[in-house]
């Protein structure tokens, strides 16, 4: 890290600085400018230290160099993890499509959508059991008996299942049924569910807070991981900005930065990303061309009547002309970066 | 609600959605304007009619005409709720100012600020014993060992005492030791922390998650209510915006809005709200200004050496000039009040 | 309009509301809720009048159902809107590659770059002659040089040219010398230059402002097109969020929402959208994905040594690499499309 | 500046960028870090300096060190500056109050609103003769009427005006009406109309950007006063976030930074910056506690017949008990200041 003195710092404060420096382990180096001295500081920094430096009488700021993140960053790791999910592998270069509703509502409502979004080309089914829902007055969801609905269905459709896990009371009882464990946008920060997390070894699809930085997010990942689970798949759905015509702002840029910075996969959820059914098609097909390793998509045999986030399913035809499209394009990429 | 038609809708579009609407209970009033038809919807609406009217073929929005909170509007109860604190009564045109470190980081440390904030005029005490921090590797708080520490300072100062809790699995053992609950801005919607905290009967202090509106900071605070307890204090601490200069961006129109939404009172907290400890007193005389029922903020002996916020700290003799003009800015407004 | 009358609203300010809206020529429908009146008016509202309606006693808040914008609109004019510009069309289906370095820098390194990118297969030339600079420090520009410039590469070259304009004093010389005059972001709300705009007739590609939302920015537009241009085409260029890792957030859902509520056509710029050159291809291809009609991109031949915004810029080995993989992508677009 | 490499950056990427920052009239320091090599780069730094290394193979990121605006800085200037507007002083601890309508409508109901907001405490009037409008169909302004009318209100209650100026083509016009040119929040970077403001020697008002950083807000500043004019009055209205209950949401934290970081006064508008009438006074007293050296708020006879803005304006009778409000919390600060 870099210490920016004052304009105005004195000799004795610098002095203060560069021996508190020395006594926590970082070597120093001086460097006088035109206007202010900076410090360069080499050693290991945690927030803690950045911290203790930012109020040393005479310092204006602290400035971080290294990134926060170890475990999940390509430097750690150069080459791109793929996560074994059923049969198939997320970050291989294919494109995973999770399809299914938002909730799962019944037995016989969800075997029937979770057949046709299979025969459509879905490659792993979602649904969810517990929902955390803004009001309390909503719908919340079956919980126990939608994870035996979804242990069902992927005995059926041999699909893969994914779901939201809400509690970290609960992690342990959702990991007996489910193949993937999803961590919901308004949980990205609830840390005592990331470390359970941590603890179990089953691949954890990790949503994007609404305000979360991609910094932040990759600091979630983090914590899984270094709790001991690495299998953290992240899923890009939509930052909160100004803009209101769509319920949120899917950050597309967020699927090359992560690729970039980390080793971890990343699909893209254009369903709760745009919050508009007929905006979900365009947004995945974006997301493909971004180069998202997958998308996950909400789909419902009747969207007006859906208990939770109807407006933003597509119904079963709309997504399999949503799957053709998508695996044409996937076909184009390819070929081109075949040459 | 309203259910504004598309500008093409035809009449049988229009009949299906007053059926259904009659169907789910609802009044139907018919209005047809130059370029489409709006309906209005008389009856108890959920976020879950909403949707459901959302997708039905030709409608083009839905537009909720009534809040969707009840037990925390000022409709409701129309009387401002006075919520009491071990002596103190929060929400009484009194400001209470509420200080201490961050974090509980020792005994003696702790008991000693506790000391100084008290001499100074705090009428409560704050202190974190679980600590959720975005690193993994960051201080996470000294857990069952700083709610015995603030249990002692409780008892020695005799001021009531606010800490944080983080994991519905500890509201009951939380409860035991403090006198007012925080639930943190990364947990407003965490929904299972918050219904265990419906069903303790302690006050709540609910701060403002960073990404959340008023309305959804209210349906927080409504969560708690309906679950059971109705001593809920809610507490803005800065929103995410775009400027960076500050760590947050303190919304401070927050204060009247609240207040004339809801029967809840409001604190500030200008520490977390900036970041940085130079605005601290500006912003607490502001927060006064705006009519806020008290201030949080953090104090510390020594802020660079805290293991935890230390840069947006005060000492405790900066902290003791904030508190003179505090008051002195409290009477001025009061003595025009009653004129 | 909507009039939603506060819960305890007299008969007495009800029937004051309805006679002001009978006094401006609307038609007034009332409907009596459970717990609120509301008034329904048909008739053309004006930003004026919902005002005016809003301060009214016993008014809780006025509620607009049609939108603000005519001329832009899909309802006013159902078939997409096709801009000549040369021997392009924007808006057929075809994408649009338009291609040049931030500022024209000099004479003979912007004829090197012209005919790079033109045999790379880009459709226009972009390069600024005027350049609006956060810092009064910073490059401002060739001016007058740098459109003679501009033309003399769309006589060697033969392509279109594009350039921004940024004083209303300055429109008429500007549309001498280039085939498509660009708003820049920051002056997409300065009326007086729209307007001056809208009394030529040559296309104008129009930025969305940072912080401009779909609907102001459809507004701006609507000033060109009831000024009397027609001529509009719309750029998304990325809107200001609290994420910071890229330069802005590049807000593709924009591309089909604009699709469908207005006429006019919409091209992408990825340089200016994420300020990062290697995210400028991924970006670009999502911007085909969400279905735009073109994308701008910024190519100079020694990036590090640009006058203006290096770091966003690709080289012309980048470039032809992009137009590559763009055209594979469009033909798998159309392929699908016509099935 | 500092220049951050990147982690497998070679020997020879760090010769070439030492030996580039010495041609350029840098001293260069090489610090050798665990994982990275960062080079200090001592010297007079510039966007487009920045911008150069940035693009350079095996750079990682370059850090700004010195603030990049000079003379709008405390640092240039460390005494506050004192702005001379009629028999006012701006900037000198009492806090101005500057009132009057949105946009003047006529002659008589100016004069009215004047001498009412005279003698209920106002120390100078406002009034829009140009008004900026999102929409081409609302009302613009009375244009050069609308200056005379000022002009006229100036004689006869003797106060100073304050009036918007939207052109650069006017600026000269409008600064022989009035005593303070305000630069509208749309045009805070309409670079060519800060410079020609930067030509005259009358006092600016330089509304902040709804979504201008504080940088680049000071930055605007920079512009006018690198062009010749030093009477710079920043006044701070809101930017724009996620919240959508304001129409604004008002940064008081930017008052304490402001005068932080440069020699210039700050006023407040609570009108704008809120947008409803009933957050006006208690943000007028929270803009006093933060700090400010004035506010400026909309008054109307008859707010719901306004033109322009009417539910962000206050009667005068509730101005009137405003300014009582005000003035006895400037009385209570001063008083503590003093002690």
């Amino acid at each position: 890290m870099i210490i920016v003195m004052e304009a105005h710092a004195g000799l004795e404060q610098i002095q203060q600085v560069s021996s508190k420096l020395e006594e926590k382990g970082f070597r120093v180096h001086l460097s006088q400018g035109v206007e202010r001295t900076i410090i360069g500081a080499i050693g290991q920094r945690t927030a803690a230290t950045m911290v203790l430096f930012e109020t040393l009488p005479g310092v204006e700021k602290v400035v971080p160099i290294a990134q926060p993140f170890k475990m999940a960053s390509r430097q750690f790791k150069p080459e791109s993890s793929l996560i074994k999910v059923g049969e198939q592998i997320v970050g291989d270069g294919q494109v995973q499509i999770i399809a299914g509703p938002c909730a799962v509502e019944g037995r016989s409502l969800f075997m029937e959508v979770a057949q046709a979004v299979k025969e459509a080309g879905a490659t792993m089914l979602r649904g969810g059991a517990f929902k955390p829902r803004t009001s309390p007055y909503s719908f919340q969801g079956l919980e126990k008996e939608g994870l035996e609905i979804l242990a069902e269905a992927r005995q059926i459709t041999g699909l893969p299942v994914v779901t939201e896990v809400v509690d970290p009371r609960l992690v342990e009882e959702v990991a007996d049924y489910v193949d993937v464990l999803q961590v919901g946008a308004r949980n990205m920060q609830n840390f005592f569910l990331l470390r359970e997390l941590g603890k179990i070894q089953k691949p954890v699809l990790l949503k994007r807070g609404p305000s979360a930085t991609i910094e932040e997010w990759i600091m979630a990942a983090e914590y899984i991981i270094s709790s001991g689970n690495h299998q953290v798949i992240m899923c890009e759905r939509g930052i909160r900005s100004f803009e209101n015509y769509t319920r949120n702002t899917l950050d597309l840029s967020a699927v090359p930065v992560i690729k970039q910075l980390t080793h971890l996969p990343i699909i893209v959820d254009p369903s709760h990303g745009t919050g508009k059914w007929k905006l979900v098609e365009p947004m995945a097909l974006a997301a493909i061309g971004a180069g998202a390793d997958g998308i996950m998509v909400e789909v419902h045999q009747n969207p007006s009547e859906a208990l939770s986030d109807g407006p933003q399913s597509l119904t079963p035809e709309n997504f399999a002309r949503l799957v053709i499209r998508v695996k044409k394009m996937i076909n184009a990429l390819q070929a081109t970066a075949e040459e």
